[in-house]
């Protein structure tokens, strides 16, 4: 047995069964130890960022870690952006990246690159292999490292002779450490917060957004008064008819800044305190007022559906049922804009839908308008690395299979990884993928505005899509996924009915 | 003036007119001085891989470096696989990246990330801006740097503050150190080792490649009896009639090793001692002959054409007229092989193309192929990071206005920066694309093939673009760029004289 045959015998013992990939000659072995042992699903995509993004939708889904395996220095380089997104949202993912053989690294190759330093900015653990005998080893401490809570990057360096070589050795799984629980004295601190009355937000994150986390927070809002909120970016949330309703903190900074003005008390459940996404001359760089107190009632890393029930029981809140959302919303008519789009969707997503969002700009209001659809989760960008979404979505397919995945997609992040298609197409993934075709990088626009003064022509054209347009549905075609384009609601409306029928991916361009 | 402002008018006082660009919110003070300051052109790619392989394609046919303009982290992260094409060919290239406001980093914000260590492993030289009274300084810096021979990478990292901040200043521009020259010693040493007459190969890399550099090499091999090489990945070749011929060290390690066996000497001219991409079990990581002496005539940084002067001299080598490449061949007629191709491309290529090379396997034999082909000049993907072709072809024509770029393209890699496609379009920029559409990663075939055994369907899959195929002519149409494919050579003939006759970007697949 070779390194790498120990390498996969490993991956599988430790319940890694899935495989983003894109190889290249450094990672041969591995590939035809992947051909010769039976059990992983490997899944091609045609860009790097498609395999890494397509990995933390998978495990954001499935709720364990896929592998990926990637070509040495600039093709994990090109996977850097989407692992970015992943290490936010605290995905697990078994990163596992080719590397020069070791005595071949020395003459510096042309593909030679500082893979560990490129790989480090993004991992919680790396690790480069030295020799076949350990790789088994290397991979289980991989697996470990990725599902230690609340989950991260591990990667694994492989260079190719450690692959190739034999007296391989499969190693046993080691144990997750059990996730650690919040300290009684956070829980006690908390409870004493919200008995006071003062006005309390709990922020939520992480695994605070499950439907049975969401549960216990509205209990303890319910009986202390305190308001809910979830983070501006998060990994997943159980939304739609059942779930608790929650906001997310806006992105644009006034907006922000008004959405916690008046707290006096921020209880945060499974996050870090939150920031703004970018500084600007002259406002505050947390949307947290500065009079107010911050409390953690569970880190990160710590159990947060334990947290919330024990704080639920600290406060006495009694079983709050969950507040009705309100009638599903009948589709809009006529031309689509954001607010005609939200009801529209809302009411066609089909039960148990995953959504995946990029949407940005225009779909800022899609979110609180879709809160009485049927039930669903939300994955979104987690990191602001725009290209995270078409990825995602084509993880998420593959981590929740039978369910309908929807990615609500901008045109300019949509240019960044299109590639994704194709594998959609490939794996015969039921995606529907709207385009929300505004041609024009409009989040800039508003930043450029903040700005000051009147853009003129070059400022423009670095924002415009347009000349030439864009044809979403002929790129989608070019790639084996048929679309088609909707002027009107009731178009988008048919189109989508009939993606919901169909087997596979469906793309539809909506011009805004 | 603030500091974003210096910063442009300090790139202009220092020659550098030309940014790509793709900006994000961090850079938006940026954005508004280079649209408020006449002089820069800028163009906008809608992935970083384009940006960053276009200002290597531009500064190559340029000679001098164009700017970038990266989004913070990973925005600059989407663009390393080209910077790292880029250093290997030591390129010049003024690399402007922005970052999180000075104050607001330590938040930790979503899009926060270790861009200076993204950096570092494809820069020869990175600064982060610390206050916007010193960010033209810093500019001067780093033209200097990235000018400084042979040529490199310098990243100047923006945080948004320093942009945004009164109190900027416009540097003067700071001297470009003259190019060293070799060491007598260093002539001395290969005049002596070429005149003993043993079996000698000069290998040529860098300016040596140029038209007057590869000249002097060959009056020093018809004088002394030694033969000429290029490396393996070259960043500019002078070709052509007219123009001395030279073959390249083979990319399969048993051909290049072939090529270099039986030579005593080997003498480097401005690169360094050739390897193999990759390491292979029980095979040799350099072709160069264990038994040979390598001897430096130039090192990567000193002026080689300068050292091919002086040992031409030095060697008592007389003019030598270039060798007649023989008669231009005659297009080939019926089916598209690399036999075939060759040949046609040799016919019809106009004066003075700029070849920009990422044809890989089915390309191989074209090289050689059309060395009597019209006086033109060579790039080739020089770090081994597939998806380099279409962006150098988009910043060559941009380098090189005037002049027909003629992207030789396969398929697997154009996937990875497809988007430049639309830059081509927007620009109007003369560039044919000719994609080989083979619909496999078929390097990966013989690299696996190497490897032994009959591949399975898992191993077989991940080396297979077809499955859906890929419809190039419509993905090209999707961004705004014409196409056609062919199916013969005739066919082809008629396409790309066509396309030679229009004003902007054309594209012709070929399916292999």
């Amino acid at each position: 047995m070779n390194g790498a045959e120990s390498l996969v015998h490993t991956l599988l013992a430790c319940g890694v069964d899935t495989c983003f990939s894109n190889p290249g000659t450094s990672e041969m072995h591995f590939v035809a130890a992947l051909d010769r042992i039976p059990g992983m699903r490997c899944v091609l995509g045609l860009f790097e960022g498609v395999v890494t993004g397509a990995a933390d939708g998978y495990a954001r889904m499935a709720g364990r870690p896929a592998a990926t395996l990637l070509h040495c220095g600039p093709g994990l380089a090109n996977g850097l952006a989407n692992l970015h997104n992943a290490r936010r949202a605290a995905t697990p993912i078994v990163n596992i990246t080719g590397d020069q053989a070791t005595y071949h690294r020395p003459l510096d190759a042309p593909l030679t690159a500082d893979t560990e330093g490129f790989a480090r900015g993004v991992s919680g653990w790396v690790r480069t292999a030295t020799s076949a005998a350990t790789v088994g080893r290397d991979a289980a401490a991989a697996v470990q490292a990725a599902r230690t809570a609340p989950g991260q990057i591990a990667t694994l360096i492989l260079p190719a002779d450690t692959a190739w070589t034999k007296g391989g050795v499969v190693a046993e799984t080691l144990p997750v450490p059990e996730r650690p629980r919040a300290d009684p004295h956070q829980v006690r601190v908390a409870a004493d917060v919200l008995r006071r009355g003062e006005r309390t937000l709990i922020v939520l994150g992480g695994d605070a957004l499950t439907e049975a986390g969401l549960a216990l927070a509205h209990r303890v809002a319910a009986r202390t008064g305190a308001s809910l909120t979830a983070m501006g970016s998060n990994g997943r949330i159980a939304r739609g008819r059942g779930r608790v309703a929650v906001n997310r903190i806006p992105y644009p900074v006034d907006q922000a800044v008004k959405a916690l003005g008046g707290f006096r008390h921020v209880v945060l459940v499974a996050c870090r305190k939150p920031v703004i996404f970018f500084a600007y001359p002259g406002k505050p760089g947390s949307p947290v007022p500065d009079d107010a107190d911050v409390h953690v009632l569970a880190r990160p890393e710590q159990d947060p559906v334990d947290a919330l029930a024990r704080l639920a029981d600290e406060v006495g809140a009694p079983a709050a049922s969950v507040p009705d959302a309100g009638p599903r919303p009948e589709p809009a008519r006529g031309a689509i804009t954001p607010e005609s789009f939200a009801p529209t969707l809302a009411a066609l997503l089909p039960e148990q839908a995953v959504v995946a969002d990029e949407a940005i700009t225009f779909g800022r209001g899609f979110f609180p308008g879709t809160v009485a659809a049927a039930p669903h989760d939300w994955l979104q960008v987690t990191g602001g690395a725009i290209g995270g979404g078409m990825p995602l979505a084509t993880g998420a397919a593959l981590g929740a299979p039978g369910r309908r995945v929807v990615n609500l997609q901008a045109d300019g992040s949509a240019m960044y990884t299109l590639q994704a298609l194709w594998t959609q197409a490939r794996e015969r993934l039921d995606v529907t993928t709207i385009v929300f075709s505004n041609r024009k990088y409009q989040i800039l626009l508003g930043e450029l505005a903040n700005v000051g003064a009147n853009p003129g022509r070059t400022a423009l054209d670095m924002m415009d899509l347009g000349n030439p347009d864009l044809d979403f549905v002929g790129l989608a075609r070019g790639m084996g996924v048929e679309g088609a384009r909707a002027d009107t609601c009731e178009r988008f409306a048919d189109l989508f009915a009939q993606s919901l029928r169909m087997q596979g991916p469906f793309l539809i361009e909506l011009p805004t």
